[in-house]
């Protein structure tokens, strides 16, 4: 029998949209289980507060048992390490996220040797959904309920 | 248990290079078991005959269980159900492979609502490789052994 | 008054689709009258053939005055003159689409100082229909009907 | 008759280059009215205060009737419903700005159902002029009058 | 002293346009020779002989020295060697040029160690023309005098 | 017999990588002399100080007799005449870097009518190391030693 694919899905989540859950709805069947990691950086301050982005993703999420959160600081390809994933899944949504997430892939695996990079496609219909855009209309006092999986 | 999870890795292989063995040698740890998908089109004249690709092939992965070849004609999608494969497995070098799979993804998931489209980003000492590069080099009768898993 | 607003929509629409459909139905609020100009090219072979086509096309917007379909041979900017139209309406879809018609505008209006290229973008749930896999899929017998504002 | 067609072109216009010039010159000719928004951000210092800028694209369009400027906070949509424009005017020079402007458009769609969003492409010769480099060069005193319609 | 630098400029320039000029000259300040090698592919049928367009680039560079054509057959990686090229020259239009070129650089270099490829970016008031474009203009019995540095 | 030809390659180097000593080792050989222009900003916090980074790349280059560093405020266009360089040398890697490279060339030779942009394609295996990740994986105490040519 294959070891365990655990696959850590990372992202600051500020806020998780439609465009997140779809590539962990479609993950938690690729792989045997999902880490949502939401990654603290100091220097950034959220508009989401993490307690609040793990609550919402966890309701979420609920009815499944091979999809949890966890928050993390440093290195995604360390935290990786600690939690036993093998995989990292990424969503793409255009070519400027293939460029990035190209480089950032082959660091990872430097870093960390066993840990390969899966990428699912966003559905075409979420594609254009980023949470700082998102961020934006929520400022203004406009509904952002149509690219949330749940209420903010 | 979840049910088996079964790629394919469909392509014209014309011939098939270091390039999409990385491919298949990561695929194969991540799936339960990939089959490499030679696509017949009576339009195109082959250089290698699909008979010495699928021998080629065979003797590159002689020694992993979980990875075969098999033939098809007509729409991947339908060939993908037939053999019972629940994802397609497909590597990306660059933007432009980018937006060629983001198209073909969205389109096979519509002929077969059950096949998702998983993505590897080829490792980058080999992603300049091309089929169409090695055929030219090829026919000068220049050495192509570096790029190509077995002797041509 | 301003002269009238007439655009050029130009393709080889074989055949023509949803995406193509979402282009016009935009385009003739923006324009005055919006020409489906199907371009013939002696050197390639059809799939559906232009009568048809025609047919099809008018069919789908019968209900609109300010639409209506022509064929043309030759040069796009030069047929643009020919039925009066100041501008060309191009749909995009990605960034491959962008870099071909960026090249394609700048010589329209070379040939034609009077002619610019207006674009909108494709609705996303309509940007991976593209007239090549249309083909494919009906060729090998699978419905199409999603994909075509009319029944082929 | 058609209702007039009215475009909103915003932008931070930190500052207004040949570039945004020749979308205006150009848009005007396509819409009944060109308002050109400059939008107010107060987490940004600007370069050239609103004040100034708005004077110098003013005198830039005097000779046109049916173009204007006005200054705005908030989100881009909301702005153009209350000014009664019905599309919004955009300037691509290249793929990278294809990408963020497909994003934003649909986004705006969303906000506001009856607001579609026209592309022109930059003319190539001033495709390469962009505000950031334009402060860069006039903050180390280099002269910018190529690129801008007027002095600063 | 360090060797003398020599580059090939390799095409199938059916026809050489401005944009190729346009790197010839930027190139001849740069190596010590340019070469211009006109690639010859028994499979394409051109549009301007090899013999008539070999004629049109010798009078376009007459007043140079260190600029000459030539015809070959076979790799480029190869006819370098032959002539002693150390450099190819290569100008970039735009991203779709880019992927296309980072691919050929990488495999001639595997072919001759010793051959690196030097990249210029076309002006951008010339990097809209292709010799595609020129040939179906020409075809259609427009002038394309502007695209060209020789009369066609 | 003509001028010399003198490169500066510009950047910020914080840290300088493999991937730039790559530039540089094949610059050497392209023209007469390379400058390594380390440019100071002062509105950006520096990673490593420019005195340890000077020091760095000169050991690095150390047997070469035409590299040298600099250090330069203001505008690299400026900073290149000032040294007699009438060639930028810049490394790409990949279609993002290309556009941005492409806008700066332009403007850059608009500022001093003699300097010319030449580009050389980044070696795959190290086209995804870039400083900011450097600076990144260090910043948590992890190895980079497999990303500079020398000790940090």
């Amino acid at each position: 029998m294959p070891p365990k694919r655990i696959a850590l899905f990372p992202g600051s989540f500020d806020p998780f949209t439609k465009g997140h859950e779809d590539i962990v709805l479609r993950g938690r069947l690729l792989f045997d289980e999902v880490v949502i990691g939401i990654g603290q950086n100091s220097q950034k301050q959220r508009y989401v507060s993490i307690e609040q982005m793990t609550d919402c993703i966890n309701k979420t999420f609920a009815a499944y048992d091979n999809v949890r959160v966890e928050t993390f600081k440093g290195l995604t390809a360390v935290f990786a390490e600690t939690i036993g994933a093998n995989y990292l899944l990424r969503g793409l949504r255009n070519t400027t996220d293939f460029e990035y997430e190209n480089s950032i892939a082959q660091i990872n695996r430097n870093v960390n040797k066993n840990l390969d990079t899966v990428f699912l496609i966003t559905a075409p219909e979420l594609a254009y959904i980023s949470s700082s855009v998102v961020r934006d209309i929520h400022k203004y006092g406009k509904s952002v309920s149509e690219y949330l999986p749940y209420e903010l």
